[in-house]
């Protein structure tokens, strides 16, 4: 294709609209399914009684690429991760672009590429897409929505609102790297050691999990809000607190040193390739040692427990540190890196 | 809420997102599946050979409000509306809101109502969503995406490669109004009788429209790139003419005068609540007559028929004048009316 940037007949529904899917989308991220070119995407029936799970996430991350990733592997994991939280498997994408008058073609077809391997990865397809051209000053290149389902097999349930007293709290690696990773791009920091975002498709590393580990109550990726946000959410959802040991939550040195600099409280720093796992006390350990056989599940560690929520203060979150002190750990009340996703 | 303005912190996963969610979101077009407050919405499992029919789009028109609709009423119809060409129940819709710091709340309120009032028109649930915020100068206003899922009776098959010569072809109301709508908002025009947005959401039509001819082959609404679009895709895929008689084609007059006088081809201006729809001949009359019943059909009439591509020129569209000549109808190559959709 000859035009070296988006131009505004790209969202036309005319004949230069056909080009860019035919010559950028589907010539990466191509499917049986895309290939029909009605307008809706035709998918086989699911085994008798499986449910669906629904999800939708919007990228408008900046930079666009970044250490470790960029918006088109985060625009695909998002998805991915937040439909297999369920405990279904990941199956169908749609991505719905929205492009800004003067984005370079050749951004966009690293970031589609980006989204045909990622894809591949995690085992999902793409099916259904849609492409808006916006006219210059009224973006930032490029926004990306991906809408994905996922099949549940019958009789299995998994929700932030299962939490019982005594469960253990499961991370599945190393929290902060991807909103540090954004920001040290954005401003130019360096650091002795370089960050990299963790962005990665998690649905192998938690079916693995749920193989080993069937009881597994519940899976939440920290990204927005970070640690804080998803543990308060499930404290809230099940009517609990929860209680994590600050020593035991893994952190790199890379990454506590910007914190610190930064004056950020990493467990509030968004991951895009981690899950916090809640599960009964009696298959933690199987679900660790699942966690750490992933290639995503190295870092994996045992952080806390699901304890009563105690008298009349409602549910909280508490950090015990290596001091023997305890503080409550609250959600961010507005925004502290924007746009790291 | 107090907020008047959307600010950075609404889409930062702490709080004050939660707050957005619970007294902007939910309070409008809350359900069962929102409430539940996991990553993905669990879906119950189809009946048993129901496939799932699935699409995407994203919605960036500007202006937000205009003469019979709004961005919130467009961005259910559009997804909708592609759900149904497949044949299926359109279900469920997840909502991806792309805000600019400063959007005003009202205005987001407003379109929340409106996109309340048009799923509950459509019978379709709000199930999933996600809520991202640029800062001012990288948006306009408000971005929507909508995907939604479907579910298609066993032995249903409808597809634009469906058509054959001898085939009916239908449409099932007047053409052009929502671009011109849009475009006379906009520029500031203003006509002898006013030109509203067709915006509507079509599944039940199209439901009515099988009950009576079980055996359509496609349906199509010609949004973007018009009657013109739509008729070259059915031609192409299915490797065939398509003629039209261009006085058999409604059009209102008020619209055909908007398009002589800024040298649009009505054929090519976009709709957003009607179908073209092809049909075996002999089931056309009652394809016809349960369009014209239902409300959105009422000006639902036979415009043409599919026939053997010629030979050697490829699938064309074609359109006979009232003058007894034949032009060819070809798709835009670009950009007609920018983001009107």
């Amino acid at each position: 294709m000859a035009d070296e940037t988006v131009l505004l007949g790209h969202g036309s529904g005319g004949t230069m609209m056909k080009r860019i899917i035919d010559e950028v989308f589907a010539a990466s991220y191509g499917s049986e399914e895309l290939a029909q070119g009605d307008d809706a995407a035709v998918l086989p029936a699911p085994a008798p009684g499986e449910r669906l799970a629904f999800s939708t996430d919007t990228f408008v991350v900046t930079p666009h690429f970044f250490p470790g990733g960029d918006i088109g592997r985060l625009a695909v994991c998002g998805t991915v991760n937040d439909v297999a939280t369920s405990g279904a498997q990941a199956k169908y994408l749609s991505i719905g672009m929205v492009l800004e008058e003067g984005f370079p073609m050749n951004d966009l077809r690293r970031i589609c590429e980006t989204i045909a391997a990622t894809a591949h990865e995690a085992g999902v397809h793409v099916v259904t897409g849609d492409t808006k051209v916006v006219n210059r000053g009224h973006g930032d290149g490029i926004y990306i929505n991906t809408a994905g389902i996922g099949l549940i097999p019958a009789n299995r349930s998994l929700s932030g609102a299962n939490c019982r007293p005594g469960d253990k709290v499961l991370v599945s690696g190393t929290m902060g790297d991807h909103g540090i990773a954004i920001m040290s791009q954005r401003e130019g920091l360096s650091f002795a050691a370089p960050i990299e975002s963790d962005a990665a498709p998690l649905n192998h590393l938690i079916a693995d999990v749920l193989e080993a580990a069937p009881d597994v109550r519940c899976f939440r990726d920290p990204t927005r809000g970070g640690l804080a946000s998803t543990l308060n959410e499930f404290a809230s959802q099940s009517n609990v607190d929860v209680v994590i040991r600050e020593d035991d939550v893994p952190v790199k040195d890379a990454v506590r040193g910007a914190c610190d600099m930064l004056g950020y409280d990493v467990f509030q720093v968004a991951n895009e390739g981690k899950m916090v796992c809640v599960v009964p006390a009696e298959q933690s350990d199987a679900a660790l040692a699942a966690m750490r056989a992933n290639p995503y599940g190295a870092d994996a560690a045992l952080i806390g427990e699901v304890t009563e929520a105690a008298t009349g203060r409602g549910p909280k979150v508490y950090v015990e540190t290596g001091f023997g002190s305890r503080r409550i750990l609250d959600m961010l009340v507005g925004e502290q890196l924007p746009r790291i996703c």
